[in-house]
């Protein structure tokens, strides 16, 4: 039978119109040889641990043999699970059981498990802005409404209305911005009299540029209690930048009734992520892998965020203004008055050859277009440096585009 | 500080109301050493080539080195994607590109995508009927409303209503059923006449028993086009029974308007699979891996399909009918004149130590209780045979319970 290639099919679901393939673009654009790309979030490919992860596997395989490449249990591969649980102990100071565990396609699925799990139309989410496009993206399908997490004045009276409370205490994605001990107790304490939960999301725990970021929210929340772990606080870890991201390994730490419940909504999800990429995430890790590379990485990242903010403050400065990040991968470059709009600016960006991550797409308002999200951790610092002149050519470009700046902000 | 134990917590989400853990509770049962399971819809793990995963790991390493551990594309890693649309355009006769190709966590995240792609609350799904349980637990999440697909009368008005039809032709999870060509090509034309999408699901290709199944509904859709694929079928892939299901890699190929949606769904989802596990799956089937395990496994299913049918025509016939299934991992059982009610017999199961699935969890309406799933593909001849006697003697318990039931059905 023939079939009209131009055929109408049905529509598909609503949260689709409100989504956009900018991630994507910013993928394939940041791809192309001829760009200088500072607009992604990867680590430096050239760094991944290739030979260990080939030994890992070959003791994965030895050790587990088809157990390493089964379906396995929903909540991940048991020995991993256990092995996350002790280093939460440790780290914490509490107690925490493989039943405080779920194993994750990245922390990403913990995102999109938790939009599952909590969220019907409408519901709310006090997170902090502004907020990572991916966590935005995770819970769009949920159809959320959202406030914004206030650090200096944690809200119990609004949080009670939410069904959690989403924040990146370390180095947070965009803007780099690591937020005090203070804030996070407050923080805890307003959920904790408010009855909600906390996401502490913590990619760039291992990414401590200028020293130790100090406490978890999650440390905080032990308490002194020798129960395995209830409290609000949902913690979410991953392997992608102590390792490698394509193993796809992240975990989420919580109360066993979130755990459980994160679980059904992963099984209807995947049924169950890589075992092989678990058991193989478990070797590196038992054998301390993840420790020894994310401690010899930063000296490499320290640099390359020097680069930037060195050449930046010789060719930005007059049009944007940020802080010297402490961790992460990002540099978050605000406009100076407000007078540059990011999402204009990277049209024009896009003609000199350079990419980065316009203000817009992590608010969820959408209408922030004042900053930018400059990475630092993927090019090497010539590279960097030459994305930098790049973007003051745009900029250049940009102003003399519209005469009303003239004279501004310089 | 000190968060109380026993908070009060926001509720989940409205669709884990009618959600339960009952694969979780197969799965927990299943494991226990004491228990024969022929619950679950797992290969025979002896059999997986363990050899052969760590002989294609270190090669995926040395040829692909960083890129194999990358986050890498949403859509996938490249060469499986050009790998599979290579192969599904030799067996349809049809023009495929990899940008027909989406690669996932398993050919159930493609199901995950699919419903957040279409499906808003209400919205109608046209289903075999008894349908996978993965596909009803995927999809509930999303809230759809569902009608039974008629194979003897495949109806293009009520097809004019749904998202999509959703049918698994091969050797269909439960019922082992085998759809003819005729039936393939009037559902085919019925879908072309609506002008909705159909999801065709082939996990059990390779487990053909009893001979090739013939042309997949894809292949009649290809049409006479050199085009590139656009018709109206979305192909459902995985190597989760043709090598290990631990590697977790599937695809659907599809539209690429589609494969581009579900795309966008998956960057929400969890950003990309393992590229790991795909750089992987890549050089086992570039080396043919799949098709020798494949065929290799068959007699081993073949032997194990028939002391399970075997055994079950000494013990099982006089309350249960069913066919033989001509490949798949499963035979469905129905009860005789529906006098036994599958969902109470499992409680006797239990006593007797054996574990089947009900077919309660397969009916979108949770009602059949008239049939079991009895799996064939997991244990060996001498302990599936042991497990029928246990069912037997579940059925004999059951049935003395019952005096209604003395003399019925033999």
């Amino acid at each position: 039978m023939t079939i009209s290639n131009a055929a109408k099919r049905p529509d598909f679901a609503r949260w689709l119109r409100s989504s956009n393939d900018i991630t994507q673009q910013f993928l394939a654009f940041g791809g192309r040889p001829d760009v200088v790309s500072l607009a992604g979030g990867l680590p430096a490919a050239e760094l991944y641990p290739v030979a260990a992860v080939e030994e890992a596997t070959r003791r994965a395989l030895e050790r587990h043999g088809s157990a390493a490449l089964e379906y396995g249990a929903v909540e991940g591969f048991p020995p991993l699970r256990d092995l996350i649980a002790e280093r939460i102990a440790t780290e914490t100071g509490g107690t925490f059981t493989a039943a405080n565990v779920l194993l994750t396609t990245g922390s990403m699925q913990a995102l999109d498990l938790l939009g599952k799990a909590l969220i019907d139309p409408g519901d709310l989410i006090v997170a902090q802005a502004p907020t990572y496009l991916g966590a935005l993206d995770a819970w769009r399908p949920r159809s959320p409404s959202y406030r914004k997490l206030d650090w200096a004045a944690s809200d119990a009276a609004l949080l009670r209305q939410a069904k959690f409370a989403y924040a990146v205490p370390n180095y947070s994605n965009p803007t780099g911005v690591l937020v005090s001990q203070e804030g996070r107790i407050a923080l805890l304490d307003a959920v904790g009299a408010s009855g909600t939960w906390l996401v502490e999301d913590d990619p760039y725990l291992t990414m401590q540029l200028d020293g130790p970021p100090g406490p978890s929210i999650l440390s905080h929340a032990v308490g002194r209690s020798r129960a395995a772990y209830e409290g609000p606080v949902v913690y979410l870890g991953t392997v992608s930048k102590s390792l490698v991201p394509g193993l796809r390994v992240g975990w989420a730490v919580g109360d066993p009734r979130m755990i459980r419940t994160l679980a059904l909504a992963k099984q209807a999800t995947d049924l169950s992520s890589s075992m092989f990429a678990q058991a193989v995430a478990f070797e590196l890790m038992g054998a301390g892998v993840d420790r020894a590379h994310s401690a010899a990485i930063l000296p490499v990242y320290r640099e390359r965020r020097d680069a930037l903010c060195s050449e930046a403050a010789l060719h930005l400065k007059d049009w944007f203004e940020w802080e010297v990040p402490s961790g992460g991968m990002f540099v978050w470059m605000r406009s100076r008055n407000g007078t540059i709009d990011t999402d204009e600016l990277y049209k024009f960006a896009v003609e000199e050859k350079v990419a980065f991550v316009p203000s817009s797409v992590f608010d969820f308002t959408g209408e922030d277009r004042t900053a930018m999200r400059v990475n630092f951790t993927r090019s090497s610092p010539e590279v960097i440096r030459e994305g930098v002149r790049r973007l003051a050519r745009a900029i250049e470009s940009y102003v003399s585009s519209r005469p009303q700046l003239k004279g501004k902000a310089r």
